[in-house]
């Protein structure tokens, strides 16, 4: 019976795993295997697998050492071998590193132990080989320090106090009266491990171990266990890591930067990752190890010379004290820093993708430590994708997955200036409801905003939360703050769908609308004061924060074009209004997925006429008020169907509650009363009389037109004549009649006779025929469960799942602000199920309901028109339910292109 | 091959069908055929069968005729043998009646066409056979008139007139100026003949058909026809008849009771249908046709004697006077009264039920023209079918099945006294929310009605809507009356709790809480005047209507039992207070499947512990107020168990949204401020803060012991503790604590890990142990879909089918009044989902719960405790659900009983 191999050893050019091998070698001992096998310097080592981890955590610390023990003792053999050190030996101590890796990246888990085996022979010895007395203090007291904190647990003795090491340095420092670490001398160094040693006794009750075995079994020990430690456990659950893939340990000879002004560790990247530009760039520091370089201590230098001048040039440096002070890798160590460009080239052709690469020059000799994709901003992502298609070095398939759909929203939002935003102040933090950068005067009321626009002003829009009254101000303001409402409020959804930057539930905002002032803690600010709103962050800021628009570059196109050639399902959009369609079209939408036709409903003098027909008292009454209503929704359709030239446009019948639609206030329901010459009672009156205990689950939707039958008709007519109206231009016309909140087939096939028998009428009245469907929104769990039945009705199926969750889940999207933060917290669900599809509840609903449509009527077209369908997820969950097109806000049309690529090559 | 039979002879005890064929024959014609074949005298006929109604619809009136033409002219020609007479002969013409028969009696279809085949010739011979020339235009005039209204569809000119032939029928009486129809002579039926014909031959341009094979197919056309009028279409959509099912055609030689003297008709019934008693009786007109008897143009008489003298006494006739005038049959023709007699009994003898029967005597002869079993009151129902049993007519299964559940619900309620209600004004009609009579002075807050009951006046509690704030007002008055909301609104879900009467949702009731006075129509009254409230059938009364209580008989408790041995489901109440609990117990139920604890929160002075928890600004503030409602819970509790004495309880944890415990009114909310002595702007700002757009879906249910573990925390300790206290005074306790509004099995888990802690908290206190279970309600939509996950922590699952309709539906049963009459009146509901489950949307997720859950946990108990509990329909859903219990308030456990033995007996 073969024996499991559970320790894999690599260096000299050589190695028992490969890159390949991350899930068992974890990726850093994966990539540190491939190095070796690909002819990079690679100081010699091994790794215990991933599997070591499971064994772990099933049969105890014990148990799994005596198990690997055999393996790790030949494999430290084998180093012993290629450096000619001896692990624990007197005159040539090796010394080696301890780092945990696990398959991905995991912030959180245990940083790295640099200088394991050295004791006080140990120190001694290499003081005597490498005649450097400081150097070897210097990295014992270091070790004591790491080893201490991270293995021995060591903690400040209360809440108060800090980290007992760093504590002893200070103390030191003031003693020694120096400022830096590196003035200290030898002596002191000497000093301070011996203090550090006496603290670890203090509070451990034992000795710091010297033996070099214990001391790597303690490390090994110590990365098994911090997989389970806390922030691991949460960092696992926030990215759906399972705990069953375990860490890996990587043992790795030292190679020690800090060995003298020959000597030298630093980190680099073979691209930009800001810009993406195909520039080799990085920081170095002499005579440092570990973590020195992004520690902040010293300024670190650049590697290259040009980016050396760059640096310089950005920070006001003159030429002669950068070459003095801050010289680049190339000017100090010529030879070495062309070793090392032609290394990060090599690794960047052999990895295909930007490398993010850490390494150390010993003594002049060149040892690289650790390489991986580097993270890159979404301007660089989409750029060193493009350049590589470009280059050759990746196909198209691989350059479309290498972009993150998510983080093409950076791309298309105008964004604070980051130097700018340093300096402001912050007054609070609300939800990121939608992204992008605005700073205006605040007002209070949309028809202040709206005043203040006609005046040539811009205007951050505060309300507690917004209705639709509020649609032309918002339209006209530069950013939203509300201080209620989640992510998918009016304010936020609306603001989506206008791309417009908005900070929603900012809670500790307090609005009094009779004083016209927004208090903050302490700050209270008033109308005209300005503040600045982060819609990707959520912060607010008291004044002006100077922004710059995003621009989208060639590069941008390029990827959409491809995103374009392997998605299966379309993308459409959420388009109310002429506008938003134009928008959208630009962003590539092949199709309105959702127009609201209600959102028309508010401009100019239309909400009288609506007004009017909510009055009524009678059919009759209703029958005149929408006849004025006819013409002007007629003309938007044509409008929109002009914009989409053929493409499909779903027009959704009235949805929202009536109430909406009049006025809450009193003042407003007055200026309507006179407005409308009829008593303020009769305004009050309707209103109430229209009030609900649950609006969500009332008399909207469907039941509107069920109930008022003559509405259905009215948009019916303005739908049909609108499309032959276009096609009489020669304009191709494709369209879709949906009926909202349907939750059985009965309701359907009722909104369908009033439609068709419309649609006769139009048709009998013109001598023309247009060919059109009629579906309906899916978004009442019944509709989901008797989806069967309705496909008898149904052309089509649009998943509602804004209100699909809401039913679903019981979850009311405007009442969410008092439990889901607590819920999120507490791990009790995972996402806010408005953002993020739940996949388990509402996408078991949306499955079934593709299913048991099909079922009945196997051509269904089904899609998405709920929020979730620009969220990268929930984008691909919908390819994998079969859908037929997502559609979203027009500003997240290209993330869903991107998406929906995705989910067809990841299915490939 | 064998062609279809589609006609179907009987007559001289002889019959080609019988009384198992309803299907095809209809109930009428079965019963005719299974008459003849057990010896009962019936005019001899056929039967054309349902099955040919199909055809009529498939291919026409011609193609049908057609077909069945020679069949039905052999089935005259038996007639006519067995008659002596001939159909259109000159000497000895065969008249015939003509009757529609579906398989279920159907009001709503054709009337009955008697004496067809008459014309001018038939008329003379007839006149002359008989020498009664009387009769013979008598049958003609009838003929005539009931042809032309039912077959030749004649209408009033305009709907200012009334029936044509009335017209000319008063218009004759008032020419010869006489009362009666009986006291116009020969010659003016002869002249009314002619103006019938007359008045036909202008409204239709035709003459009146003298043919009489072509009356006859006319007639048969007619029946066929009735079967898609709108009534029968109407009453089919209530009853759930399909339309495939057809109707079936019977004619019969006419018998006649208007041949003089000698001759009679009547309608008898084998028991009381009132009490049930098992006393033959009935009603009876000499010289008389058809439905003359239950006109009500001439005063009917009795059958018995004995009836006959019950009947004199109610109406104060004196015995001389009904000798003369009112007659018994017994009196009159004692010879055919003994047969009748007989044969009455040897039906129900033979059909083994209470009979309806039809009977004519022609000449002294005895003729049965129908038996079917006889409708009756719920009160009769159960005695006779125990009678029955009793008398060894029936087994048990048989007698539990000929009582229908909902009907149980009248005998459980005080009931208005009959003749009461005729004299009384109706007011207006709202919904019967809970059944039942109350009558008393109105008041229009709760707080009034505890000062009225104090007083000890009772009272009628009239408000726009109740709240959980009018409990105690509502617990003391006789009667609640709201103009809004539906049949599981708040007041008439409590009232059905509490076996309260009352009428939910009246529309027309304008209530002005200022001037205490109350609107309907012109109708105006105030604080202190009585009105009466029929829960039954929803209608309201001015004044006082006299009620009389329920009483429960020997044969309802046999029943019961009855019931409780074939129902293989255990019903338990939804019940709140120890109060409820022993109606339950008395009712039979077997636990209690829903104690709401959050109705135990507005005694006394809990309220306000209550909202000093909800005031508190932490957890620390929180746990104060809690542990003043500790010992009043427990306490509480503690009384629940001792009644229900070991049946299991299951006690729902917190349920509804905060704000539910605050007063809403300024008014309200000042007197808290000063009771609690705080600022009235401290109380506003909470309940403005608790403020939910949709409550329905917010912060409630579990999502409060997640926010608020300790709330959690204190119910569980509440409920252990008393568990505890009363099994250690050796009475057995069964406790389920039930976590309620689950949406995922994260947050059951978290719950179920605090219930656990504290209950072993409680244990190790009291070094002692008890038995509990936690489970869940399934509720939420995404519950239902994830039952597999939740069944991994649930012990148990109780549907909130109220609350689960409200979601999966999205109807928000508070404002269902908006649209749910019309959708009733349109057909696009069938019922309103909140009274009887919605099997195909509602049900599809309960079943597919039940499946998941038990796929994980095989011994998962399952039960119901939503309103639909108590259903009799949805009973039966939930008995193959699978469902181990249903749970319903106390009231109708009785019913639910019954209803769980029906299901359990037709699986069998």
């Amino acid at each position: 019976m073969a024996q499991t191999k559970r320790v894999y050893t690599f260096g000299n050019k050589n190695a028992e795993g490969n890159g390949k091998m991350k899930e068992l070698l974890g990726g850093k001992g994966a990539n540190l295997a491939e190095m070796n096998l690909i002819g990079i310097p690679v100081p010699p080592g091994f790794t215990i697998t991933t599997e070591v981890c499971a064994e772990y955590y099933k049969k105890g610390k014990e148990a799994v050492i005596a198990m690997i023990q055999p393996e790790v003792e030949k494999a430290v053999e084998q180093i012993e071998q290629l450096t000619g050190a001896q692990f624990g030996g007197k005159e040539n101590p090796l010394l080696v590193s301890v780092r945990s890796g696990a398959r991905a990246s995991m912030p959180g888990m245990m940083d790295t132990i640099l200088n394991l085996g050295l004791n006080d022979q140990a120190v001694e010895a290499i003081t005597k080989r490498t005649g450097n007395a400081r150097f070897a203090w210097d990295s014992y007291r270091r070790f004591v320090q790491m080893y201490g904190d991270v293995v021995l647990g060591m903690k400040p003795e209360s809440k108060e106090d800090h980290d007992p090491f760093e504590e002893i340095i200070d103390k030191m420092k003031e003693e020694q009266n120096v400022k830096n670490d590196t003035d200290l001398s030898t002596d002191d160094l000497r000093e301070m491990v011996k203090r550090f040693k006496a603290a670890v006794k203090k509070q451990t009750g034992m000795d710091f171990p010297t033996d070099p075995w214990e001391q790597l079994w303690g490390a090994v020990n110590a990365v098994f266990q911090s997989w389970m430690n806390d922030r691991a456990i949460y960092y696992r659950k926030l990215n759906n890591i399972p705990a069953e893939w375990g860490t890996a340990v990587n043992v790795q000879a030292m190679v020690f930067g800090n060995m003298g002004e020959n000597s030298a560790t630093g980190v680099c990247f073979t691209r930009d990752a800001a810009t993406g530009e195909d520039i080799f760039n990085g920081e170095y520091l002499v005579n440092a190890q570990g973590e020195d370089v992004v520690a902040g201590i010293r300024t670190p230098q650049q590697i290259t010379l040009e980016g050396s001048r760059r640096w310089a040039k950005a920070q006001n440096v003159s030429e002669e004290e950068r070459r003095a002070k801050y010289p680049s890798l190339e000017e100090v160590m010529p030879q070495v820093y062309k070793e090392l460009d032609e290394t990060q080239q090599n690794l960047e052709n052999y990895f295909k993708d930007m490398q993010d690469l850490e390494f150390t020059i010993q003594d002049g000799k060149l040892w690289m430590l650790q390489t991986r994709s580097g993270k890159r901003t979404g301007a660089a992502m989409v750029k060193i994708a493009m350049d590589m298609l470009e280059q050759g070095m990746i196909d198209e398939k691989t350059a479309v997955l290498r972009c993150e759909p998510a983080k093409l929203d950076e791309l298309l939002h105008p964004v604070f200036d980051k130097g700018a935003m340093k300096n402001a102040k912050v007054l609070t933090k609300g939800l990121p409801a939608s992204p992008g950068a605005a700073s205006g005067p605040i007002v209070f009321f949309a028809e202040d905003a709206e005043k203040w626009a006609n005046d040539g002003k811009k205007t951050i829009l505060v309300r507690i939360e917004t209705s639709p009254e509020d649609l032309k101000g918002m339209n006209v303001a530069a950013g939203i703050l509300t201080a209620r409402g989640g992510m998918t409020s009016h304010a936020a959804v609306v603001a989506r769908g206008m791309g417009k930057c908005c900070v929603s539930g900012a809670g500790e905002v307090k609005i009094d609308y009779k004083t016209r002032t927004l208090t903050i803690g302490d700050t209270t600010i008033k109308e005209g004061d300005w503040i600045s709103l982060n819609g990707t962050t959520g912060e607010v800021y008291l004044g002006q924060v100077a922004t710059k628009a995003a621009e989208l570059s060639g590069d941008f196109a390029k990827l959409m074009d491809l995103a374009g050639k392997y998605a299966h399902m379309k993308v459409r959009a959420n388009a109310d209004t002429p506008n938003d369609a134009k928008v959208a079209f630009q962003f590539g939408a092949e199709g309105i997925g959702l127009c609201r036709t209600e959102h028309m409903f508010f401009e100019g003098d239309r909400i009288k006429a609506v007004r009017e027909m909510i009055l009524a008292g009678d059919e009759a009454g209703r029958r005149v008020a929408l006849a004025k209503l006819l013409p002007i929704q007629r003309g938007d359709f044509e409008q929109l169907f002009e914009v989409m030239n053929g493409y499909p446009v779903t027009v959704r019948l009235l949805d929202p509650p009536l109430h909406e639609f009049l006025p809450q206030t009193e003042k407003e329901q007055d200026e309507m009363a006179k407005d409308m010459g009829i008593p303020l009672a009769t305004v009050k009156e309707k209103v109430e009389s229209l009030h609900e205990v649950n609006p969500m689950l009332g008399h909207r939707g469907c039941r509107l037109g069920n109930t008022y039958p003559e509405i259905t008709e009215m948009q019916a007519r303005a739908i049909i004549e609108a499309a032959m109206n276009v096609k009489k231009r020669g304009i191709p016309v494709h369209v879709e009649i949906m009926v909202p909140l349907v939750g059985n087939h009965k309701e359907l096939r009722y909104q369908k006779g009033i439609i068709d028998t419309v649609a006769n009428e139009v048709f009998c009245e013109r001598n023309d025929k247009i060919e059109y469907m009629v579906g309906t929104m899916i978004e009442v769990p019944r509709a989901a469960v008797t989806a069967n039945q309705i496909a008898e009705v149904a052309e089509f199926f649009s998943f509602g799942t804004n209100d699909l969750t809401q039913m679903t889940l019981g979850f009311s999207r405007d009442d969410i602000g008092k439990f889901l933060p607590v819920y999120l917290e507490k791990g009790l669900i995972k996402n806010d199920p408005f953002q993020i599809l739940d996949q388990n509840g509402v996408g078991q609903l949306v499955r079934e309901a593709v299913l048991k449509g099909r079922g009945t009527r196997p051509v269904l077209k089904c899609g998405i028109c709920g929020e979730h369908g620009g969220e990268p997820s929930s984008v691909e969950f919908c390819h994998y339910a079969g859908l037929n097109y997502v559609s979203c806000s027009p500003f997240r049309v290209p993330i869903a292109r991107l998406a929906a690529a995705h989910a067809a090559l990841k299915q490939q």
